[in-house]
């Protein structure tokens, strides 16, 4: 087949691409890694991206890394559609400033609670001490407040205009992913919690088939609360 | 005039979009910012851009933020030759695939070391304890390594191939940030200090320009240093 892709559903970046090609009815071929196995680091997938990290597409023996700039490329291609990522120039500009913004914006802070209070805590079988938790903890929250303010709250529907792009697609599978953590954004932060539902709606059923696993963890997580 | 550039030389992309327009031969009007000063903060630069970051353009009243999509809007508009940012798929792909890399993969680490052992020991008067410094170090150096090896070190002269782009710009522009805090990635990584030389003598002279006032706090700093 003309376009694989190696991705793990625990990876936001590859839920974006995921929901994004099954959006567009882009046939690929599902090469499917495990990144709780350490699969990432074993040697056939070195082989094919050195930085040992998903998402990866292969399009006709072209291998991407680096999900931000295999979007671009796939729009190039026309492989998705100019409706969710604009050609015209200054369209285009809008939504890659939120892209180029969301690498240390948004994401960093997000993935970082989700590491320390999720993810090693997972790994190694004992929680994460609450004092080491507050700082990331702080960071998300200003950075989840900088999105719901200044990206959203500008009176319209999604981030770049009343219209969604990828902008808003790969924004929503970072703020999915705290909630494995057991934290929801959508409780604190309310412009957040409208605009997510817009989002979902939009991309649904793929939305919801590639959060299905987050999804039971994060409820896993609220009844483990729940009962202290 | 029709474009302007909102920029401070202390700002690695601010340096890095200076160094592309006077390379290209980019006419712009120069909005000089003092980011030391908080300049950046002020009601009258907030109204330009509510994020408070340099680098901004203002294109005939299109006002844009974060360094990479500036980039690719300039390339569109063409207004920075495509030797540097070229157009044809694959290979502008091999350069958007660094620069997406490049945010959490080198500038953050380089920039916090830059922060924690620089900034703000300079804002509050008194240095920061090494055991302080110690993570940011490490995460700087593993930072390095990965761009010294992965990206560099595979037999190219530059990081896409034997042809200078702006991935080469914008990474040598972080990579000189850590000078100003005493610490040279060139001393200590081969492939960087091999091909930093080449991409200075590409730029040059728009390059040293830049780097003019950096180059003079740097060799303050190993001053300072080795009388210790």
């Amino acid at each position: 087949m003309a376009l694989k892709l190696y991705y793990d559903l625990m990876s936001q970046p590859s839920r974006s691409l995921y929901i994004l090609l099954k959006y567009a009815n882009c046939n690929f071929e599902s090469k499917l890694l495990a990144l709780r196995k350490g699969e990432h680091f074993g040697e056939e997938f070195t082989a094919i991206n050195r930085l040992q990290k998903v998402p990866v597409i292969d399009h006709n023996g072209f291998v991407l890394t680096e999900s931000v700039a295999i979007i671009k490329y796939l729009s190039r291609e026309n492989l998705i559609p100019d409706s969710i990522y604009p050609k015209a120039s200054k369209q285009a500009a809008r939504v890659e400033e939120f892209l180029e913004w969301h690498h240390a914006g948004l994401r960093l802070h997000c993935a970082m609670f989700f590491r320390v209070k999720f993810l090693i805590p997972s790994i190694v079988g004992q929680p994460e001490e609450p004092k080491n938790i507050d700082g990331y903890l702080r960071r998300m929250e200003a950075a989840l407040k900088e999105f719901d303010t200044k990206w959203l709250g500008r009176g319209n529907n999604f981030i770049t205009g009343n219209t969604v792009t990828v902008a808003d697609l790969f924004a929503a599978c970072e703020v999915e992913q705290p909630k494995m953590a057991g934290y929801n954004p959508c409780e604190k932060f309310e412009n957040i919690n409208v605009w997510l539902k817009k989002v979902r709606d939009h991309f649904n059923p793929y939305y919801d088939e590639a959060h299905e696993v987050l999804n039971k963890i994060g409820k896993n997580k609220f009844k483990m609360a729940s009962k202290v």
